[in-house]
């Protein structure tokens, strides 16, 4: 068969696999949002048939045959070998795992899930820590079956940030402890108190309406995409022409709405600014967990929480909000960026949000480089978060137990969170090198923020690395400076501290 | 293979088969309630060729073979067997077809649906008509493969009908005309104006608070069912505690969002009350078409639309909207029952729907009889509403392209529409001498019908025909004039009118 032949028969196949995606992401989606709880059950029953159906398409030998042919290729276009590499990468990782070790693993994962929600209802760290231990040694097993000679840390990096290492991680989180944490005490300090608004009694209705403001505002389109509600706010990519986002309305907390529309908005005009022509294809997706994180941060944080992003839509707001009629511009600007030390990730300040995941990294990296065992990684994690931000869980429900990742063995996952806040802080320095940003937000044009994006970054989708696309855009690789100084300055000045 | 093997491999499939119904009916949903318009394209082509997939799953030789294995098994339970002989009759339909024709007319079906679309809009009957002449031919050929010894039309009637033939249409129908056309023409004569409310303003929030107010009023589980919005009103089942409907709202015509919303949780409940044994199983849907309808019709006109339906609501009506504050409860339930000539079946009030119903069946009937052609047919239509309503189409846009199902080849499907309210008298007529419904709705007791509908009608899904469950429920088989009856002394009564 000729590569061209092999092209297309792989795009067929890859067309039938996307065929079982969009089912699950839609059904992912409905179950999410609007499903009537009754019929959990046999949703999940069927939705786990159509995953295995998925599943064996992707085992499927011809499939994968396809794709080392491809991938082998030397007369392909440069985005279709990009492409092909990347696939066959992705393939090598599982693909000498024994079937038998992947379905017990498969079967640790949802144990491990149901076991942590129950530890968690009841602060039962021991309850959990026979299958963290387990979890732990089925990852170090499955990566095992590669052939590579790195650490399972490092291993684990790379697959979910393509060009991170242990030690770019190192030095990213060594100079996050060294200049955040001394800010971080200082304004601890200062013990100046939440602004009341934060905490008024906002009714849903209200806040409805300024999220429907801030859609129209940040350009979200409506016939390319949709907010709705779920417990857990979240983006979801149904297609090129097909992103949507849901928000969770807290009466008491009504800035939570707003920035996890922000938020979540990012990631959708990311996926809804990639080349169409790529749709249904592998580089449709953002290359790395931390680039896409990186739009998000970007649009809920440099961008949305910045005081020209709000000049002329706060007017409007305080309309619609009843409990910010006597709350000024400053005041409110000061409110949505006010800092406190508190125990869960989720709810973090962007200052200190990069300190919550340094202590998961830390205990990640330990756990696998053998430094920490899960006996008493509680007490750990409590004089970490002691430490860094001068609080101490007294139970493991606010501690260690509050995040889903480690049930299901995502190990390596959370430091992009924080890389996502950095490589964000790179990307805005240049674009506000191209652009007035201010002036554009202070105008209503933030048409024109979205398009520096999409030629800029969305666009090219996966095709490049995170490394790649820096470069290309800023002319230096991954520089955590940027970050850090953005921080330094911006809380520095807010709670008038000299550093 | 003995039964039990061969039951237990047949299970497995059919729940795989499942899991791409629920997919499709998931993304189906998604499609009419809120995806975003320009995501269609590829969605459409993914559920298309997820189609194709559960197509093949259906015409897999093995999975028809335990069909015909279990259908001629004696050593089935007797829910297994009529279920399995149900399945067997389903699949002699379509299996001798050959393949090249099969989808020679599964093209011609959305061919035919384009077309019609195009057609309606400009009113263009000649542009519609061959595809209609191809689609009588079609769907005449592919009976001809079966072993079938009655006409087209009534193998046509069987397949939307079990136990149903022309005569009993024939004779159904002809009391239909004989009966209730000089009711109507009498009514016409009255001339007496539609109540001005009717097509009051209405604004949306205040018709979402009286669906609402109906939901809880009818004990539609929230839990376990659904209210979205879609361009038509419809009901979808997900599984046996999943069962959902939409409506619409029009601002001048807010009881249709009511009697839609009535009618659709009618569907609801009979599919949410089938016993949950079968969820999954063939027999978890109703047997029939008119047996379905019967349930809707049931709640939307011979419950939703009396007095004593509205008697506790109706004051919580009057607060909910400003436009029936100087409305009395007689000259709203005069309202709802208002009876008018006009050109569209799904506008239709009671007692002029069989009418529309009955040329369509009149003229399908002629086509495949051999009566009529399709040269000319728009005239034949607008004859017969002359004749029957008194009113003539001055366009075939509100004559015979108003509905959809003939272009896409569904011929013996109309005249479900009518027997289903006709079911409906004959059930409520027994209901009446079990329980009393009316001090029952005045009670706010609803609960006590639907376990009535539940333990007589809907517990039993498609277990029986028809025929076999009237004559259970009710002691004798179909009889039209229950109907007849219920629709004369209703609106002569309702118009003064002495027959």
């Amino acid at each position: 068969m000729n590569t061209q032949e092999a092209l297309t028969l792989f795009r067929e196949k890859q067309l039938r696999i996307n065929s079982y995606r969009l089912a699950l992401t839609t059904m992912n989606w409905d179950s999410s949002t609007i499903a009537p709880k009754k019929g959990a059950d046999y949703r999940n029953h069927m939705m786990a048939i159509l995953s295995g159906e998925l599943f064996s398409l992707y085992i499927d030998p011809e499939y994968i045959k396809l794709i080392e042919q491809l991938a082998a290729a030397d007369d392909l276009s440069e985005t279709e070998s990009i492409e092909m590499k990347q696939m066959l990468k992705e393939l090598n990782k599982e693909r000498n795992i024994p079937k038998d070790v992947f379905v017990e693993f498969a079967q640790l994962q949802r144990d491990g899930e149901t076991i942590w929600e129950k530890a968690k209802e009841t602060s039962d760290y021991p309850l959990f820590k026979p299958y963290l231990q387990k979890l732990i040694d089925g990852t170090k097993r499955n990566i095992s079956y590669r052939n590579d000679t790195r650490s399972t840390y490092a291993s684990l990096i790379d697959d979910f940030e393509t060009d991170m290492t242990i030690e770019k991680y190192d030095e990213f989180f060594a100079l996050v402890k060294e200049k955040l944490v001394p800010l971080i005490h200082a304004i601890k300090e200062a013990n100046i108190p939440a602004p009341a608004f934060l905490s008024a009694s906002v009714p849903i209705q209200q806040q409805r309406a300024v999220v429907e403001l801030i859609r129209e505002y940040l350009q979200y389109p409506k016939d390319a995409g949709l907010i709705s509600e779920s417990v857990h706010p979240f983006s979801s990519s149904f297609s090129a022409f097909d992103n949507r986002v849901t928000v969770r309305y807290h009466e008491n907390n009504f800035t939570s709405s707003i920035f996890a529309l922000i938020h979540e908005v990012g990631h959708a005009t990311y996926n809804g600014q990639v080349n169409p022509e790529y749709q249904g294809r592998h580089i449709a997706n953002s290359m790395t967990y931390g680039m896409h994180e990186s739009q998000s941060r970007l649009y809920e944080n440099m961008l949305g929480r910045s005081k020209a992003f709000w000049s002329s839509l706060y007017p409007k707001v305080v309309e619609l909000v009843d409990a910010l009629k006597d709350v000024s511009l400053d005041e409110f600007i000061f409110g949505i960026n006010y800092v406190t030390a508190q125990f869960y990730r989720i709810e973090a300040d962007e200052l200190t949000y990069p300190l919550h995941v340094l202590v998961r990294y830390e205990i990640e990296k330990d756990l696998f480089e053998g430094n920490l065992t899960t006996e008493g990684l509680d007490e750990v994690w409590a004089d970490k978060y002691e430490s860094y931000l001068g609080i101490r869980p007294q139970s493991t429900s606010e501690g260690i137990l509050q995040d889903v990742h480690w049930s299901g063995g995502a190990f390596g996952y959370f430091p992009t969170y924080a890389l996502g806040s950095a490589y964000s802080a790179q990307f805005m320095n240049k674009m506000s090198q191209d652009l007035d940003i201010d002036k554009l937000m202070e105008n209503n044009q933030f048409d024109q923020i979205n398009g520096w994006l999409k030629d800029n970054i969305h666009t090219f989708g996966g095709l490049y690395t995170p490394e790649q696309l820096l470069l290309r855009i800023t002319g230096e690789t991954f520089n955590p400076s940027y970050y850090i100084d953005y921080l330094l300055n911006k809380y520095s000045e807010l709670y008038k501290i000299k550093l």
